[in-house]
């Protein structure tokens, strides 16, 4: 089947989907996570051989370690799916209903999206995450991975639709790329009228080229140049452990802080207080010339630095001498993902809630809980980082959108 | 001023916008408002050169009378700014606070997008309706209106702006591009960083173009291609009023009924009850063969009449044998805008309003009632046909977002 052929059968499976109720869509969830179990060799042995290949490529152990599958991994994926089958139906409610003076009756109801597209790079769990977040809010999905997982990510959709079709989907519904190439990508990007929504994930290249190349409309996510600001009345133990944990429990995540900015006065008592964990724990630290005054043997920080999303320990640091610079510092460089302010300060609180320009902004807490798991949401397609339609992790809920249903008896206008 | 440097004067004015209060919001509209009336001959006048421009090109006299101004539409403009001060505040509730088992507190926040970008056509009426309601939802605006009316928009613009900054609006948040070339547009299609929202409104052309080629986000709207289908136990006078109105009360307009859809049952009793009327009034009529051999002189419509949307007294009539049928066809051949049904059935009533994919879906009501003021939302920016962010009228709830506020008191992960 060329791709073309592939979106036009996710589109007229995503109308079957709207009749699918939703004892058949869990139905088929839990179908679907027993298959991962049930056919885990067959899985693992695709990922040998995707393994064995970026072996031979040369791919770094990072990769490597994304790349890989265990029988664990596999294990998380089919629990994955489990919860996903215990969240609430995120269609069919109808939000808002109302009489009109003329007797129409207006109820704007959720319905699916339609038909999503997923552009990812190397991790074959998203293969199946996103499967079973689409089906649950009925929609059909048009996945295209990456080359260095292609045996395995075809392996897990072959299993996931298999079982899915056998318990009830209507065929189709889950139609995964085999075509790893370029053109294929661009293709995808394209497909007005078949894809109604294109979701990339992955670093910050693959998003860049869909938001610049889609004719579909994009949800662009993921790219995350976060901060922490110390304000001065921070707690000095507050502030440590937070921007500790902001930037060293898991550097590569899109949520991890890349730039730590710190009030004047709060620098000049206890910059050491803060940074110097930091450097025992082996984060290279990038200074401005002001900070770099207060605690010696920091590199110098460029413009560029302001800008990057390191993905690894290495933490720009910037004395700002008020609230306001460090407002300014963040809606310029930041990328509207997380950011945090430390402080005691009532008024420090409100105004930087008020005024950051970013998904999620913090007061007293670490950038890393921006997660649709700690959120609540049971599980996330990804981090939107735009400010059309979805906004922080996309759930559900984020999978749907609104038709307006009208009941009348005659009226005309 | 460059555009690039009216986006950035937007954008940082966007910010501002942020501490704007809607007692500041609403005055500064009420002084819009009556600045409208205060320097309506200043505006006039600038009309007369745009009318006598477009008269000395030649343009026909739809295009003239969209370009007109009168005192009594600058009024019209005026009474419609009061309208929007008389609406809620769309922004600073929070749809859902939660606190989490580790303390933290979230809210889902409701704020402006930050800058919308409009590019639109013939109307000046556009200008004033835009502004205000970007302004009311805390944004900053940049308008790029057609060269037709490139003196009154810069006219009403120049008149809105001046009144806005006297009373408390930031200075820049209103931009008005000077440039009318293909070249502005295409560069503000691409103000990636800048722009949050770009909005086309005009004809079909402008906004393939801007889904085309634009990177920054946008919401498609307006293309109309609608349909009346009259299910055979639909009541014959229902019928028949509800189709003469979808077509005939205001043809030009995105939710007049294009295509008329006929089940096989009905359409051998009762096709001259319904296409009578219409040919009275008027409607050129092309129907399919079928219908054709149950109504004489309709011309015989083409493939390419399923896919058009006339905006004119032209109507397509197909005959089809079930409602499966006319359901496919919609949403084979529609915009996704306005779908309705007549039915006396429940049944039928229900499996369109779930099945047909489209913005607004009716039974028993003309297609004419998809309308922000017909909805209830008191104004409305467009009408959008995309599944993304908003579908159906766009009120000032469209013109905002969503950001995430958590306080913590030291958490970290």
């Amino acid at each position: 089947m060329t791709l073309l052929q592939q979106a036009e059968k996710a589109k007229a499976s995503s109308y079957k989907m709207l009749n699918v109720s939703l004892p058949v869509r869990n139905g088929a969830l839990l179908a679907m996570s027993d298959a991962l179990l049930m056919y885990a060799d067959y899985i693992l042995e695709q990922n040998e051989a995707d393994m064995h290949a970026a072996k031979v490529d040369g791919k770094t152990d990072a990769m490597l370690d994304r790349l890989l599958l265990t029988k664990s991994r596999i294990e998380g994926m089919a629990t994955g799916i489990k919860k996903v089958i215990a969240l609430p139906d995120p269609i069919g409610s109808e939000d808002w209903v109302e009489k009109m003076p003329n007797g129409l009756a207006i109820g704007k109801r959720r319905v699916p999206l339609g038909v999503i597209g997923i552009i990812y790079e190397a991790r074959p769990n998203v293969t199946s995450d996103a499967i079973s977040l689409c089906v649950k809010a009925g929609n059909a999905v048009l996945l295209r991975g990456g080359s260095d997982a292609i045996r395995s990510n075809t392996a897990i959709a072959e299993v996931l639709a298999r079982a899915g079709y056998k318990t009830g989907l209507p065929e189709g519904c889950i139609q995964f790329i085999q075509d790893t190439s370029r053109e294929s990508a661009a293709q995808l990007m394209k497909l007005s009228g078949l894809v109604d929504v294109l979701i990339p994930r992955g670093g910050e290249q693959l998003i860049r080229s869909v938001v610049q190349n889609a004719t579909v409309p994009v949800i662009e996510t993921g790219l995350g140049n976060c901060h922490v600001f110390i304000e001065n009345s921070a707690e000095v133990n507050m502030a440590r452990d937070i921007v500790f944990n902001a930037k060293v429990s898991r550097p590569a995540i899109c949520n991890a802080a890349e730039t730590l900015l710190i009030e004047e006065g709060f620098a000049k008592a206890h910059i050491a207080s803060i940074l110097d964990p930091l450097a025992q724990a082996g984060v290279e630290l990038r200074g401005c010339e002001k900070s770099r005054r207060l605690y010696h043997g920091m590199k110098p920080a460029q413009e560029q630095d302001w800008l990057t999303e390191y993905h690894e320990l290495i933490l720009a640091v910037r004395v700002v001498s008020d609230i306001e610079e460090a407002i300014t510092h963040i809606n310029r460089c930041g990328t509207h993902h997380s950011e945090s302010i430390v402080t005691s300060s009532y008024a420090a609180a409100e105004q930087f809630l008020n005024a950051v320009d970013a998904a999620a902004v913090y007061v007293n807490a670490s950038t890393r809980f921006t997660d649709g798991e700690e959120f609540g949401f049971g599980a996330e397609i990804g981090i939107s980082t735009q400010k059309l339609h979805a906004r922080g992790p996309m759930g559900l809920h984020e999978l749907t959108t609104v038709k307006y249903v009208v009941r009348g008896n005659g009226q005309i206008r």
